[in-house]
């Protein structure tokens, strides 16, 4: 299944994408894609309706985050090898785990924010893992068990804010605007194997980011486990993974995002974003 | 006022403390201590109630954390000249930011959990701001009208998982319990100075912290306003702003807690909280 949320900034209603491509509300269905709807029980009863029989959302909706109700937006640093290396950090020797602030939390196409004072805003595609279930130190091999599904994330992030001024990558994660989500949550029966999937990112048409996840160093099932012996994770939460290769920082020389530049970004399956930038 | 939420985990309803020592419910005027019950009008509505004419709560009932709904558990590292030189720290140039996970927030007198595997958990007493109204880029002069209040906060910290396990400061700040909040919020009105507030850590008994908030480095105002460059700050959201020498880290030799221990904070105003440690 692909489920995600349409309306307003606010007034997003759940639904889902048909398999003709049209959107069917659930609002009629479950309150919200957020705590006991995420469950596996949850899921099979959405995966039991007929979608023909829902209500079709009509015309071109905005998509807001494909989940709601979260209480951790938890990121993965350096986490593929090559993008360790050209950041000029050594491989980690146990996964870099980092919070967002969820105020960051965004729809897949809504406008990404150069905050003022900005100007090392950069991009960074990313494979996010949607919790469906409570998971508090969970075993490696029972911890898919607790995942719903998976999405793609633009972990946006401000890197002088992240790394020259002091203190914690957080300050440069954590502004409005800076975690797009979605354009959907798809469900972990639809990824055969979430460590081979292909994924891109492209700023003004140009591809800068184009790896995959077949290069993570901690995978999902480890990343999974491993976060949740130090954080109960929760309905909805979210742990993005990491990034390959490619990132502005990374240019030689680096290049960052301006007001007035475009972002696409996709992941095999998942589907894609696309992002105007903005003066913040 | 004294604002408070009361009655089991996730199921608190919103009340105040009365003058009389009673907690009176506040259910039938809003629904919960978030949002815009928190902005200046919505405690002006509050504030104008006649405490006698509201439901008296019986008994003796739990407290959960006074808010709800945030966005953001922020702290605030190495906020005390002398906590910094406890713990062999520098002064830092400007505020060190750093997100505890929502997951980790917990009432003001509920257990807190010595993590599996944890072998140096540690107490920090700290005053927490409590944001009323959305904030972003606002100036110093103008933060505090963002501000809804202060209240008590247990920052608990596994110094471990913070500084030797790699990566940022937030695994060893959000474990389940590690943020104890309340017993209340007390709106900024009742308090004259947020810069001259004594504070107190004590653990069986000895008094380990035993600080006052004018030694703060980074004060209330400046708090506000750095944090709102970094992220927007939303109704219910919490700084905590740092904590005094005397933490279990500074002792020479260390002290760290065990499951069976008690510990009691407070801030002159804003009340005391008490907690007992368990095998989490």
């Amino acid at each position: 299944m692909k489920l995600l949320r349409y309306g307003p900034p606010g007034q997003e209603k759940p639904g889902l994408l048909a398999a003709d491509g049209t959107i069917r509300d659930l609002s009629g269905v479950i309150a919200d894609l957020s705590g006991e709807a995420l469950s596996e029980a949850g899921l099979a009863k959405l995966a039991a309706l007929d979608a023909a029989s829902l209500p079709k959302v009509e015309g071109n909706p905005r998509l807001g985050s494909p989940v709601t109700g979260m209480k951790n937006f938890v990121c993965i640093g350096l986490n593929y090898a090559d993008h360790a290396a050209e950041t000029g950090a050594p491989i980690p020797k146990e996964p870099i785990i980092f919070l967002k602030s969820l105020g960051a939390l965004s729809g897949p196409n809504d406008d990404v924010e150069v905050p003022p004072g900005s100007v090392k805003t950069d991009w960074e595609v990313e494979l996010a893992i949607i919790i469906g279930t409570r998971a508090k130190n969970v075993s490696e091999e029972d911890s898919l068990s607790y995942v719903a599904g998976y999405a793609v994330c633009n972990d946006v992030s401000e890197r002088e804010w992240q790394t020259e001024r002091g203190g914690t990558w957080d300050k440069g994660k954590g502004h409005e605007t800076f975690g797009p989500l979605g354009p959907w949550l798809v469900t972990k029966d639809e990824v055969a194997d979430p460590q081979n999937l292909t994924m891109f990112c492209e700023v003004d048409g140009h591809r800068y980011q184009d790896g995959s996840t077949r290069t993570m160093i901690f995978g999902v099932q480890k990343l999974v486990s491993y976060v949740s012996q130090f954080f109960t994770l929760h309905p909805g939460d979210v742990i993005s993974t990491g990034t390959p290769p490619g990132v502005g920082l990374g240019q030689k020389p680096p290049v960052f995002l301006k007001a007035g530049q475009s972002m696409r970004l996709g992941i095999e399956g998942l589907g894609e974003q696309t992002q105007k930038t903005v003066a913040g």
